[in-house]
């Protein structure tokens, strides 16, 4: 489950990353062969489109999860043939609905051109071809060139692909620099997650209930307090604004009721925050949390997150379809404070344990001290 | 095929470095819960046995591939139970022959404490604990704390198993600082190749043949020199002197013979550097080549790294046991310059184009250059 969980966890967030920095292009993954694993080159696909990938050119993927399938071609594809024009030629014979020449076999530029000479022959015969694609060089220049050169030849309507070696940052520069692309394929920085190659979840045990008694807590101590696990049956509480807009999330513990105001503990700086005047609908009046409780009439409205899958070895959830998956991400990342999302020096988005769980594993770890020391 | 080659290679060489790190210690692939994907996970493991660990904590692994498997207890094992004796008794009971007694779940030195009493029972059943797993804190201070406390106890024989976090660098440095660990628990890094998520392996069509026809030679140009293909039907030719220790290796196009002395060519630097005296068996007089021919008497033998797996769809190849790919990479390591396998500023290992592969190249890349001339 872990491995399921922390995997795809990863790469639909990177995938959302990649997407952001995108703004409104589609982004497609095209990560299959640096992946790890064929499994795991499936799994980033989905992960990927929940993330906000427009699709993926992993065609069992396509199949298996019913997600959109694009691509191009390789460039085994256009050296096989004799000349380049002859490579796009016979693949506006193959596919004349949906050609994206790839252009950077010999020369990017040449490669327009014959693409262009090749388009020009798929229109007489009623078929327009979907654009191109540039894979290497100075793709900022190149693309810019290439559009030029595309709309002078009638083909205004004609994309442009960019891929090689890209991710949210090497997107981000590119769209200051007024690139020319219309859409992103973006591989093994995204398949993998790099430079992260895997999200640090773990199982730990909150509570154990023997048969017939009440819950009894269970805790795994640790040098390090964030190692140090929370004890209880737990669920995360998210505060809101009525526009629905995140201002942070508390962990709590279903049966010690969160309190009004409600403080959120940061276990590894100790400090803590109050939300005052959450459940209380009114008229907003700024920023409603701080240090110190913020008197306010502020509507803030709240949600629990947590939703059982299985209970008692029964499936007792309806499993979505993984575009109601897609646009739920869609709609959370949208209610994300815009100043977290930044790609440099993000703020902290506030997570935290409420004060009852806060209190509860406190006393939970003392308790366990106290009989180590009475052992002594 | 890409997915399959890039990731495994990038697996069994990372393995192959935390293996060399832990010197003769056993490593042990733990890292299925972070991997990417179940089948990124299962891959992960062979790889990981193949590049030289001695087993694998992924169960399906083990039953599909024949890994030896091996591990401990999770920490929710542990904090199932009232108290740490009764988790290691009860596991004690169900498995008296396999115990590795995961010790910090609440406090490491105390645990080694709960696991001698609890592999004294064992003993007087006629059971003898395997050790103890260290995974977290100071693990240096705490072996050579827990090796003292089991060898008093009269344990000399229980292990010490180390886990969390651990990568080649970890593993190097707490050999450094004399850590008395005798098995090493590797998971996310290994078996994610961080900080490397992906080998850049790439697929280029290097020769087309039309019915009745010759080979045609194919190549794709980049801007990058790095980046620009290889014509022909490759081979790699590895130089060796007799005792196995390698020397450098040439790719060389089949139907160009290789000359002698042979000459390589970095194509990224363009420094040649020649071979002289391969196939020629005589008297070793220091290290045998350099920019220039050295002209020596030494004994070099050489021998072709590629065979062909498929031919025509048919798989001509004896597909080698886990066990004797394991042996082979073994071996091949251990022939391999030991400055080459230097964490901290590894020499680089020579290798380049065979010189009339160089030259085949170079006269399709102006080919190809003079062709775009003459159109422009």
């Amino acid at each position: 489950m872990l491995t399921v969980l922390n995997f795809q966890s990863l790469i639909a967030t990177k995938a959302a990353r990649v997407c952001l920095a995108a703004e409104n292009d589609a982004v497609i993954e095209f990560g299959l062969r640096r992946s790890q694993g064929v499994d795991g080159g499936l799994s980033a696909a989905r992960a990927a489109y929940i993330g906000g990938c427009a699709g993926t050119s992993n065609l069992l993927a396509g199949q298996r999860f019913g997600i959109p399938v694009s691509g191009t071609q390789a460039h085994s594809w256009i050296t096989f043939f004799e000349t380049e024009t002859e490579a796009f030629q016979t693949y506006g014979k193959a596919l004349p609905n949906n050609c994206v020449f790839l252009v950077d076999t010999y020369n990017s530029i040449d490669g327009v051109h014959h693409a262009i000479d090749v388009a020009k022959q798929l229109r007489r015969d009623g078929h327009e071809m979907i654009g191109v694609r540039l894979d290497s060089g100075d793709r900022v220049a190149l693309s810019i060139e290439a559009r030029k050169m595309l709309d002078e030849a009638g083909f205004p309507d004609a994309k442009i692909v960019c891929s090689g070696d890209l991710d949210e940052f090497a997107i981000a520069d590119m769209k200051r620099r007024r690139a020319k692309i219309d859409v992103w394929g973006v591989g093994t920085k995204l398949s993998t997650g790099q430079p992260d190659a895997a999200l640090g979840g773990v199982y730990k045990l909150g509570a154990v209930r023997p048969p017939g008694e009440q819950w009894r807590y269970r805790i795994k101590l640790s040098d390090e307090t964030a190692k140090t696990s929370c004890p209880g049956l737990l669920q995360v509480r998210r505060f809101h604004r009525p526009d629905g807009r995140f201002i942070a999330d508390a962990i709590y513990e279903i049966d010690h009721a969160i309190s009004e105001p409600c403080v959120i503990v940061d276990t590894q700086t100790n400090v803590r925050r109050t939300i005052a005047g959450s459940g209380v609908v009114g008229e907003a009046a700024g920023f409603p949390w701080d240090d110190n409780v913020v008197p306010c009439n502020l509507a803030i409205e709240s949600s629990d997150l947590l939703v059982p899958i299985f209970r008692k070895g029964e499936l007792v959830y309806r499993v979505p379809q993984i575009k109601e998956s897609r646009e739920y991400a869609r709609k959370q990342l949208s209610c994300a404070p815009p100043e977290i999302l930044k790609f440099e020096r993000p703020h902290r988005y506030d997570v935290g344990l409420e004060n009852s769980l806060h209190e509860l594993r406190s006393r939970l770890i003392s308790r366990a001290k106290e009989q180590r020391d009475r052992v002594e």
